[in-house]
């Protein structure tokens, strides 16, 4: 038998979680008849509310700051729809930090989550550097990262829930060596420069263990999609497509899509294709574009569920609070 | 190490909690040597006032509400930016609110707001019923929508900025009606119900004019992509394409445009495509498809500049707070 969840309670009740959740916190917003529907949920069901949970409703207003670069709204929005989620369940107020070039300075989101007196914070990795973590460390405020691993030194109170982006250009690099293929490239992105380095790494490493050197970097001025469509049409007038090559985001995926088609290349013939981040758009092509199935709802879940955890210092997280999330591969049209 | 508090302050000072409250918001009632010696205890404990506890006291932190629907993150992120650059120039807190099927319903995210006493909202079009906006109203919070044009009879004290959809789709109409071409079909987007009523209204105004009848709107499941591309595939087997199909967001547009073309139909030769939101992906797609050029930064900071005005009960917006923004016609590869 499952275990009977607040979700089961509203369902049951056709109510919202957070109704289920003022009534087990007895606060006097509810309605009578609403009440009681909910009390004979629970009890049909059995259900046993969860007292840590209960215990953060009952004490104060959790209030937690997400900090999202303004770059990667698009990109993040399901990870963000993840945190949200999870963070109505508990009834967190959230605070909404965006760091934009120009207009507002790390520091200023820094001296703002302070001033609030937030009870934890939401980062998506490349946000912040290690001495900007180390300074809401001194205020002993939680924090979890979202996104790619944290590989500086870890200090204090930080949870990392993340995807491992250099075992997986070292697992991809590798498939294609038992192929014969060693002629890769990776498309630099310029707005996820971690992850970028990551998956160096892992190509390097991969490289390295053959005795070879990777040499195909390919790094211009990425700033949108015409940027990018514009350098890699010129790129493969002059030069053959590798192999195999590897993108991050969609728009550049689709830049080489296209480039290389126009240059009179066939994918995945002439050219293989793999993009990290999976969309809808990669379905949209002609072929469709092999990517990675990514669970990004569940990194934004899993995150603030972490959080939740750290805030009331469950001993669970003590010192597990690292979280590695699977990905799978999903071949498409590009690859072969 | 926990984390200090004004009550530590207070302790190390040997004063009330009252008196290190006015040191804090500078207020001239306390002795300079007091002043001094809760200034000193501050600094040794390195406490940062709490934002909003200082704010109450001096009744001036600014927050805002940004309440907006889960699905519309990634078509949104132009808008939040605006308003989130606007808002970081005014120093306000942002408190984000999300909805989406199943976990949030509108009612709590009122009372949410409510509740947390925030000083003004910023609502994108199709969250709110006319009657919780009244809600809202009876609480005397000032209210921005951004999107399309509220065409509920006006409730207090409500802010609109958006763009007039009903005129885009009578004057693209016009425009094809003078051409001689009047077999039209407008494909339905369920995330945006209010959009699709004025862009219909204007249609049929416009076919109205000419004695007709306009009968080629398109509904169906409209869950994602593949469920578009997989319903109009159909379709297009079984009906030639109308001359012009109007869609609202992009990837509704490229299923029609991959339906199509997969059914033997060129564009824009056998059928006109215009998608009435513009993005990075309609260029990404062969041909290119036309759309509109919508201003939607600016549609994000100008909402949050007519908030600003109405918290502080400026002149200039007292009959002036519905803000209409204009938008130009890109003709790309799929109209004449």
């Amino acid at each position: 038998m499952k275990r009977i969840t607040i979700y089961d309670v509203a369902k049951e009740a056709d109510v919202s979680l957070a109704t289920v959740s003022r009534v087990i916190n007895d606060s006097n917003v509810v309605r009578e008849d609403t009440r009681i529907r909910v009390q004979e949920a629970i009890e049909k069901l059995g259900y046993k509310p969860n007292a840590i949970a209960q215990g953060l409703a009952l004490s104060k207003t959790t209030t937690v700051s997400i900090v999202m670069s303004e770059k990667m709204f698009a990109y993040n929005g399901k990870i963000l729809n993840g945190l949200m989620d999870v963070a109505k369940i508990y009834n967190y107020n959230i605070m909404f930090h965006t760091t934009s070039k120009g207009i507002s300075k790390m520091q200023d989101v820094i001296e703002s989550i302070i001033k609030s007196r937030v009870d934890g914070v939401i980062l998506f990795n490349d946000n912040f550097s290690l001495e900007e973590m180390e300074v809401l460390n001194e205020y002993q405020i939680p924090m979890v990262v979202v996104g790619s691993k944290i590989t500086e030194t870890k200090i204090g109170n930080v949870g990392n829930v993340y995807i491992n982006f250099e075992k997986m250009a070292y697992d991809l690099v590798n498939k294609y060596f038992e192929r014969g293929i060693d002629d890769i490239s990776l498309v630099e992105d310029k707005l996820n420069l971690s992850m970028m380095e990551q998956l160096k790494a892992g190509i390097d490493r991969a490289y390295a263990e053959k005795g070879k050197v990777f040499n195909k970097y390919i790094s211009y001025d990425d700033n949108n999609y015409k940027s990018s469509f514009n350098f890699l049409s010129d790129y493969y007038k002059n030069n053959r497509p590798s192999k195999l090559v590897i993108t991050f985001r969609d728009s550049q995926a689709i830049a080489v899509l296209n480039a290389c088609q126009e240059a009179g290349y066939s994918l995945p013939e002439d050219c293989e294709l793999v993009c990290v981040l999976n969309n809808k758009y990669l379905t949209m092509t002609r072929p469709n574009v092999t990517s990675y199935n990514i669970p990004e709802y569940d990194l934004g879940a899993v995150a603030m569920r972490l959080l939740t955890k750290m805030l009331v210092d469950d001993d669970s997280v003590k010192d597990n609070k690292d979280i590695e999330m699977s990905y799978v591969l999903m071949s498409k049209g590009t690859t072969k």
